[in-house]
């Protein structure tokens, strides 16, 4: 790839994303891991994946904007129109198509190219350790949700079963178990190296909120009559 | 203190925090950490501690509103007048304004009764550990700062220097030096029990997105000509 073409890439990406600055670091995060990943597969497109990298998360301003839309879907037909129009070949738009498509989770669309899956498991290595845990926490700020719920007794639910979302929830629904999903040996390794930091990171957090929860509810009962 | 006075103040606190929710979980926190605390010292008058817990943030929608505003003195002369309108003495007022008013790290205005060296503590228990990258994660979700801020040569900041606001910065400024500042010993005896907790998620942190920075960069101008 050119460096021109490189340029007009992460420009475009870069305008789709000038409402929170720092997602932008997300993506160069996701391109170099993907970058990391290719150097273990064999034949794979790197130009269709350095563009599918960089244009993988241009749909989340419209899914913000209206939660039906699929940023996956929107995103990929996006970047499609957007290559076309730059003068760039029908195989290759369609190729990163496919791919952006494809990235988020869903039983309906699994990635079927090697571009694809390095692409799936990049952006999946991205919400594996700690990075997983700073992501989902800033998230929860953004969307003024709380780091747990409080059971009807009292106690503080660990996150299993929880109908309301929260961090607690979060982690054990999606963080938790996302270590078998991976499409890619180095994908998978890269995510297990880090599996530990955010495991004990969790279980930290649950014994720090729920051991004063407990023992601190007991003693109010000796002080308030 | 009766449960009818408990409630009083406790209701008053939830209506004072109506738009965040879950920041109500804190004090309970702060609340039950400070009973723990207060087991460990002589003469606590555990009236006023459970009152100045309760309503030690009841000036945060006020700094929110006008960051000039200190949120530690609004609240203290929001509780003053609330605790003298509902016919509590004015010496009890009086030292549950002083406890609000030095809650908040400030060289100016330093905890000086016990009662406000245990609230003091408790609230910065909360910011220690786990617990503490937390909430400083969601807070900086909340604001839209970044998680780090990238050198001009590339590679990713560790906070240290940092003029720009992010969670590493906060996490050198703040969070990795506060375990020495304690008044009571039951206060730095709990926070120390979680010091390493937070150290360990900063450093695989640090590593997770500094790591694919410098080897992806490089990786890229492989590729990019």
């Amino acid at each position: 790839m050119t460096r021109e073409t490189y340029t007009l890439l992460e420009d475009y990406m870069l305008s789709c994303m000038e409402d929170s600055a720092h997602d932008k670091e997300h993506i160069y995060r996701v391109l170099y891991t993907a970058l990391d990943i290719a150097g273990t597969e064999k034949d794979v497109d790197m130009d269709v994946l350095i563009c599918a990298c960089l244009l993988h998360d241009i749909g989340r301003r419209e899914q913000f904007e209206d939660p039906r839309v699929c940023h996956a879907r929107a995103g990929a037909d996006k970047a499609y129109r957007f290559l076309r129009e730059h003068g760039f070949p029908e195989s290759f738009a369609a190729h990163v198509r496919e791919c952006i498509s494809s990235h988020r989770y869903r039983k309906d669309s699994q990635p079927q190219t090697i571009e694809a899956k390095i692409l799936f498991d990049a952006d999946k290595v991205d919400v594996s350790g700690a990075i997983g845990i700073a992501r989902t926490l800033v998230y929860k700020g953004q969307v003024s949700e709380p780091l747990y719920r409080v059971l009807p007794d009292g106690r503080v639910s660990d996150g299993t079963g929880d109908a309301e979302p929260s961090f607690f929830q979060e982690y054990k629904y999606k963080l938790e178990g996302l270590y078998d999903r991976f499409h890619t040996v180095r994908g998978a390794e890269i995510a297990g190296q880090r599996r530990q930091a955010a495991a004990a990171f969790y279980e930290s957090l649950l014994r720090e909120v729920s051991e004063p929860c407990g023992k601190g509810r007991e003693m109010l009962r000796a002080y308030v009559e």
